[in-house]
């Protein structure tokens, strides 16, 4: 059993988004249907067999920490990871040039879907990994990549990536993480570094020998301070074990894991707190990791960006895959299960499946509606960012990073935030059931419920979208996505869904307005996170309809399914879009004015 | 620190709902407020030493099933159900005739908000306890009452309630619970009981050496088949311990817990799988539990809903006071903790605590929103409950419990799914860390979870309140709530919060002009829980308004905060009615209609 429907995954990747046309473009030249299939297959038999057993366990058998530093993976999370490594689906997306098989994003994501809802704490490992090996592939020299990519990429090491501090979450400006400048060798400018960070997923286990680690530091000033801001930050790779070039063959860098954190769920993944410089490991007689900065000295925030970009879509993702996964079980569980009479013919002697009465039905339907247009958005975004990469035409090329730029956040947050109501669905579907650790409906609900806190929160999420990819936008992102809308709109109109378009259209228009009519950013800034909810499911009205316009010309044999979650969509979601403008809409200023010792 | 504020407690109690004119009803006479605080002051006083201290613990150690099926609790829970027995607060509602201290369930209920909002797991006991103590006081014969009820009122023993079925939940008409006629002795009619009982909290623990189960059950026909449907079902006192009085002092009755569930959250309360009848204790020579008719033969389901009701309003109260622990939590930790910089000037040097930032109060203001409402709404249950057996006026009495009636199911159902949303934004203003084991967020949003799961599921409630409550209602209970809604709108006109008045005023028509089109009630029902979402809301926002006015009217130092949270109220929370009932008012039938294979 697959853990995304196939039939449901084919039809988005190929009738939908058309992923064989990707093959025109050069990048993904002499690759095939056939290629992606099999990859496809891989991915689902890998789910299956090694990523869902132990799904459980990896809950119930937390990772430890040893005296030493050394982390313990539940044995079936390590095996996992292993199988996935050795099987070097970690090579998918990665550039022909790097030995990787170069494939789209939005095959890899597909696979990736069918990992994460199976278990998405041990997808952890891999998607931080080649989020991490591409950045170093992308700003390192040919020696920092063949040092510290190459391994990742042949699945030796995996990397992580070490942001966030104990008393710096979202605001990574405020960094104290130092680095004190040593020398230049063969693999770059070498630093020292010290500090301690916090939330770093992974940042030990037993699946690989060595952990390769992008770390977000301050080059200290000459007279020892550390430059203020964002624009002072600088990035680092950071290897547990140095390089045997330094000298000291499988030296331990200075670096070691002090703590992890419990977690609600996602508990197979080590999240830990991870300090340098502590003087516990000092194979070259001094104090300090050694990091070697990763292109240019305060260029770090914005390297780390595309790393954290292509982590907000791969949140969204999970999310999206934990959705899907909590749908098929209760479904499953709905159309099976008996209890209660119709509500029209409460005499009938034998009880029905709970799936007869109209308010489980809203449940599953609401849960198709959220996973698989969920699902959707993530692919779109996976193939918008394989056209920023592999689109030949300029203007192409512009118009997909402006889609892929202002549907980021909506991507990131709303498959974790309707992601979580899909899951809460689930469990009200399976009653008491539900509600205890026999069921997985209950672990996908605390797995989720990390999904729109880590990468940025949803109202971080808010203030990027109606921020920095709205209002202080310099590409227009705003009317590219709007003429996109608008062109599925047009061709809905004379159609069988000619009425979902008019309600898109004024739900469109109204943003539109309400945009046009902002004057003072931080005032309107407030309203982040209900423009947020909004603009997401405008956005998922659109996907909605073009997805089920798409189902019906191809014939689909889901083409029914598809119609009936999109009716549900513009019955029961589209409405709300109203209620969170409302505030904006009137102007409130109740929290901008707020007087907190009121609270 | 008081789990709830104690001067909002007071300001409710006191200021909105008059606690002290409830002296002048015959019921309270000679009581005052001086009795009310001491005990106030007492719940507080437990809640803290007892209660929160433990709270952690119980969810980390979980109940324990020993081979002999007994249950052993964890030490500090057990320890605090027993201090909570021997300071006698169970005998706050019971009747003076009963050696009960006869008190307002108001008043209770705010010492009970207390209590939960510290440990709504180690409440449990106490609660299922009072209710099952209630009924058999109502129902029981002297003797009964006297072995049953009495050891309950001294904090000798613990009851349950015993209804769902491992393949029965919502449809208890559906029971297969057997009771065969044994003979009538002098505590009743004497009946041995066999099946199996699922989901039973406190089935078996260690507080108390005895405990009282109330059982569902079927009397057999004489050709051994058990009568169909609901009306068939008789209610039993099953005791864990025989009384004596049968020849065999302290012989244990044939019932057995063979089965804990793992749950989420709520964990010191053991939930349990109890077998009856499978002949492990037989000290009668025969096999069956010894269980006692309570009430007339097929009166079962009419008197547990009695204890239903009660249980509906204690977990809407469990839900509220939980909403209020994660409210305070996270709005003190936003008042401390230090992160970025205003959006309005972000260049300043050092950070603000995030309470600046608009996101975050829309999240303090919005806990605060529903943790004071769902109380508030709870509290005024409470007193309908006080005033359907105090009041000594006919009239006023029937109005009374024709707004308790319409209003269970909103007591139930609002402050369970408000109170995990809230609950959620408290997990949010803490980011990661609220996301780990170590601060009590984490822990509430999982005990809260339940909340909209036991004593009917909120679709269950959604179909109460449109079904019995609305339409096959004959007390014109609906008529009764708009009235007294009208009321609080007239009060408002003229004065600082007429605005408010005139959006309640909106949502009040719209509900009631979409009830009196209803011709189709299978159909109807169909969008309970939607409905069910919308007419919480407009009361939310009655109970907002008439608070917030009577918090101005008493001059009370929080009517400032009272009016900021009613002013988000209605900005933010009302606009969301159109939404949810937009796919009834367009007459959508899609799900009534749906065809499941596409599912």
């Amino acid at each position: 059993m697959a853990i995304v429907n196939r039939a449901d995954l084919d039809f988005m990747l190929y009738d939908w988004l058309g992923a064989e046309s990707l093959c025109d473009l050069p990048r993904f030249a002499d690759q095939s249907r056939a290629d992606y299939d099999a990859f496809l297959d891989l991915g689902e038999k890998l789910a299956e067999r090694e990523f869902l057993p132990c799904h459980k366990a990896g809950d119930q058998q937390e990772p430890q920490l040893g005296a030493d530093g050394s982390v313990a993976l539940e044995p079936g999370t390590r095996a996992a990871v292993r199988t996935y490594l050795e099987n070097g689906l970690q090579l998918a997306t990665v550039d022909e040039a790097h030995g990787g098989m170069q494939f789209p994003m939005l095959i890899a994501s597909g696979v990736m879907a069918n990992l994460m809802g199976a278990n998405i704490a041990a997808s952890g490992f891999a998607m931080l990994s080649i989020a991490n090996a591409r950045v170093i592939s992308d700003f390192g020299t040919p020696e920092q990549i063949a040092l510290f990519a190459t391994p990742q990429h042949e699945g030796e090491t995996l990397g992580t990536m070490c942001l966030s501090e104990p008393d710096v979450g979202s605001s990574l400006g405020d960094i104290t993480t130092r680095a004190v400048g040593d020398e230049t060798d063969a693999i770059g400018a070498r630093f020292r570094l010290s500090g301690r960070k916090m939330w770093i997923s992974a940042a030990e286990q037993d699946a690989t020998d060595n952990i390769v680690h992008l770390v977000l530091a301050k080059i200290a000033n000459e007279d020892g301070s550390l430059p203020a801001g964002a624009k002072g930050i600088s990035l680092f790779i950071v290897p547990k074990i140095l390089p045997d070039a330094l000298g000291v063959p499988g030296a331990r860098n200075d670096l070691e894991v002090v703590g992890l954190n419990h977690k609600m769920g996602y508990r197979a993944t080590p999240n830990c707190l991870l300090n340098f410089g502590e003087g516990k490991h000092m194979p070259l007689g001094e104090k300090g990791a050694i990091g070697y900065l990763l292109g240019a000295p305060g260029q770090g925030l914005a390297i780390m960006f595309q790393m954290m970009n292509e982590a907000r879509i791969n949140v969204g993702l999970g999310a999206a895959a934990l959705a899907y996964r909590g749908y098929t079980l209760s479904r499953d569980y709905a159309l099976e299960r008996l209890q209660g009479r119709p509500l029209e013919d409460k005499k009938i002697p034998n009880q029905v499946p709970i799936s007869r009465h109209p308010d489980v039905r809203r449940m599953v339907l609401g849960q198709k509606a959220i996973a698989e247009g969920a699902l959707a958005l993530c692919l779109y975004s996976a193939k918008l960012s394989d056209l920023t990469q592999g689109e030949q035409d300029e203007a192409a090329r512009i118009k997909a990073q402006a889609l892929l730029d202002i549907l980021t956040p909506i991507t990131k947050s709303w498959p974790s935030e309707q992601g979580l109501i899909a899951n809460h669905m689930a469990i009200q579907i399976h009653g008491g059931y539900g509600y205890t650790r026999d069921f997985d409906v209950e672990q996908i609900y605390r797995d989720n419920r990390l999904n729109p806190i880590h990468e940025g929160t949803t109202g971080i999420q808010g203030i990027d979208l109606l921020g920095r990819k709205i209002l202080f936008d310099r590409n227009g992102s705003l009317g590219v996505l709007l003429a996109e809308i608008r062109q599925t709109i047009a061709k809905a109109k004379g159609g069988s869904f000619e009425g979902y378009a008019g309600v898109l259209e004024v739900a469109v228009l109204q943003i539109e307005t309400l945009v046009a009519g902002i004057d003072d950013a931080p005032k309107a800034l407030a309203h982040g996170t209900a423009f947020l909810s909004a603009f997401g499911h405008m956005v998922l009205g659109w996907i909605w309809l073009d997805m089920a316009m798409a189902a019906q010309k191809a014939g689909a044999e889901l083409a029914e399914g598809k119609a009936l979650a999109c009716a549900y969509f513009y019955a029961y979601e589209m409405p709300q879009i109203a209620g969170w403008l409302a505030p904006m809409e009137a102007g409130t200023t109740l929290l901008s004015d707020l007087n907190e010792t009121l609270l």
